[in-house]
């Protein structure tokens, strides 16, 4: 059977998520954007952005009667065998000051299992859909070592001796470094070739939605998600729950990096 | 006296370098991008999609009959008073693998003095105009202390001591780090204030074509352009110079980032 596309639900999110961060951008100045109006549903302060662009992805959302995930809210039970994990605006900092990386990813869940996938670049409209079940073009770049690799990751917790140590360990190793202070769209980078691996060195700063739309679309183009301490990337509704992940081209690269920063932070521990 | 626009070579030559770039990225694989088909004019590897870019930038020129200084090419001398300086492909490590952040950057300069410039991000068609006697609408962030600063640096040089803890040290005092390897976009957004700063981390990475438009945007914009060994950034026809740059909102912080990157670099050698 050819597969029919996107979820409607997921297209209908991340065209909401692009409309309503374009207007946030051009409506307000980076004061207002990056203040923080509350508390998240996943533990970390929200700023107006992201409730600007989360409110208008959720209305968008209401006539799909699907569950919601989502950062700032939390877990939305319509009832539905479909939940929508959704990341309305990855690289939060990023967007509201003006740097053009941002990202909405939505990912799809039918009884617990991953299905597809949705990431949208919200400053170009450029955007990577996959399904578990449907052909992709993407392909990782194929690497299986770190030597010589192109790698993302998040900024240094410079304060912080284990994930510190871990950082700069997974830095030495790797031929290039990158840190473009969003998850989503350097996962979409791996999947697509472009860069070999992204991770978290060892800060447990990812939630479900930094990562969920990585292990179809990532997973789909040959690649893997790992966790530096082992966690299954898994769907949930307790958005309390953290991993380090690990997106890389292939099994034995991601094996590689999760080995490097999870021996770096255990050796700044003893 | 209302200014007149860009310079119709500023314009050529960036319009050149964008369709080249789409160009070869349309017709060519990553591998056959990279290969490194000669040594630059400025000592370093050229890559082949760093050749097509400056080939179809400096046939772009030609009509103009002015001076140009390009990364690969080295000096053209035509007798003109007017002088380009031109990075044809910043970030060619991006733009060979297929990270969507690469940049034009091209410079003016009137008997010996830069006067205006104009940044291109090559993935999308954005461009930075200023020129040192128009009005301008960028303005940067105006931030005078590293501590809570937004900062982006070239790739940390792991290997290098005094490189290694310069970059440590600024990393461990900003609140942000950007790692985006592309000078002329980075300098771009510290123009709009979008980020406060960019700095090599006393590497001397940085060719002349790097800092030139710089010089000019950032200025305009109320920010500065220095180097970490005080060495002045300006107009030379000598590509072996090199600089360790620091781009900033205003003057106050780009002593203090100076500052910092020196006394880490010194002590790391003590």
């Amino acid at each position: 059977m050819a597969h029919p596309g996107p979820h409607p639900a997921l297209t209908a999110a991340a065209d909401a998520a692009r409309a309503a961060y374009t207007d946030a951008r051009a409506r307000h100045d980076r004061a207002t954007l990056a203040e923080t109006v509350e508390q998240g549903a996943d533990g970390t302060p929200t700023m107006r952005i992201d409730r600007l662009v989360e409110d208008a992805v959720l209305r968008a959302l209401e006539p799909h009667r699907v569950n919601v995930l989502s950062e700032e809210s939390g877990w939305v039970d319509r009832g539905s065998e479909i939940s929508l994990v959704i990341d309305p605006l990855d690289g939060s900092a990023n967007g509201a000051a003006g740097v053009p990386l941002t990202a909405f990813a939505g990912t799809v869940a039918v009884a617990g299992e991953f299905t597809e996938s949705y990431t949208s670049w919200l400053d170009t409209g450029r955007g990577w859909w996959a399904h578990r079940e449907a052909p992709t073009a993407y392909r990782t770049s194929g690497r299986r070592e770190l030597a010589g690799a192109a790698l993302s990751m998040l900024r240094p917790h410079t304060a912080k001796p284990g994930p510190a140590a871990a950082w700069w360990a997974a830095a030495s190793r790797a031929a290039r470094v990158r840190v473009l202070s969003t998850t989503c769209l350097e996962a979409a980078l791996v999947a697509e070739g472009a860069t070999d691996a992204f991770a978290d060195a060892c800060s447990d700063t990812h939630r479900l939605v930094d990562l969920a739309a990585a292990t179809v679309l990532v997973g789909r183009a040959g690649g893997v998600v790992l966790d530096v301490r082992g966690r299954p990337v898994e769907f949930t509704t307790d958005l309390t729950r953290r991993w380090s992940g690990v997106v890389a081209a292939t099994e034995e690269l991601g094996r590689e990096l999760v080995g490097v920063l999870h021996e770096a932070a255990a050796s700044a521990h003893r």
